[in-house]
């Protein structure tokens, strides 16, 4: 068959599907939807895109995101040093923060550790993380990280040399979700829920 | 609340979320999976996107995609131009080139008949397809158009016009799609599939 759609669409195409979650029937809708758009919407997209990393930067202090050398959070006065809770990515900063109940500050991690996906303690910043523990004068830790193998592999990692520190640390709890039916919940979140059961 | 994501990737997520099929979760989830990747893959992207309009044209024939002036299937001299196939947009051409069992040519409407959405006669290409019934030699006219109330208006609207012009018209079958369980099925499709059963 001969390639029907033009080489520009097919090209976009291509590269929309290297996206998580875009398949090749995804890719073509999106890439046909552009092309309807005013050549406008299309160019600030593609310069938002192009000046991306530019804009973005690396907090120095906790490694989220952040538009400068720091960021918001960070800089932050009113937030309590002292207390540090331990995240995978930028995105759960975000979770955390509409909560709009924590008031400590945060470490990323970049990642979890995962032995089959190649990620292992130097692509995170784990070493930045104990190096924090020891300057810094922490009094908490929580860890929110995922209540999965890799999670629990970061979790045992992050303790191997908390522990040593006396500081208090926590994980969030397991358990239904708000909302969550119980009949749809799966066994290992339902043993959790029982054996943290708390008193009415 | 403070934004805590950097302001780049929040105007990025604002724009992927204009994408159809694309929340605000997934925009920031696309946002950060850009942030990840090598500069030179988000560069490629964006001019990807930037160039997208410059590189694409209309074919002045049938209205599908081109990279130049002619589609690649109205330069074919190997096809049928008597058959002349009508369909919504360039992807159902993709579609029907697959199958690769149709030989003759198309012609893109751009849309379908639409009030509510304001799609009218002037926004598709039905006067250049009047233009084309009178003025090509065309013996054959296949409706590809789906089955809809859209589809039904448009087919209407082009049959006022070429019933005049002694050419045989089909429209493509309605019935169950192959594998399609028959429980799950409307009652529409199943309708439809009952009028028009075939002998065995």
């Amino acid at each position: 068959m001969a390639a029907v759609l033009p080489k520009a669409v097919r090209e976009l195409t291509q590269e929309l599907t290297l996206l998580p979650g875009v398949g090749m029937k995804t890719a073509q809708r999106l890439a046909l939807h552009l092309l309807r758009q005013q050549r406008g919407t299309t160019a600030r997209l593609a310069e938002t895109i192009a000046t991306l990393h530019d804009r973005v930067q690396t907090c120095s202090v906790c490694f989220s995101l952040a538009d400068d050398a720091m960021c918001a959070i960070c800089k932050d006065p009113s937030r309590t040093k002292s207390t540090l809770c331990i995240v995978e990515d930028a995105l759960d900063v975000e979770a955390i923060e509409r909560t709009g109940s924590y008031t400590g500050v945060y470490h990323v991690l970049g990642g979890l550790l995962s032995p089959l996906a190649g990620v292992g303690v130097d692509q995170l910043t784990l070493k930045e993380l104990a190096a924090r523990a020891e300057k810094e004068a922490i009094q908490e830790v929580i860890i929110a990280l995922e209540h999965s193998m890799e999670g629990e592999a970061t979790t045992r990692h992050i303790m191997s040399y908390i522990k040593n520190l006396d500081i208090p640390v926590t994980r969030l709890a397991r358990g239904l979700p708000t909302g969550g039916d119980i009949e749809f919940a799966d066994a290992l979140t339902l043993n959790a829920a029982f054996s943290g059961r708390t008193k009415v």
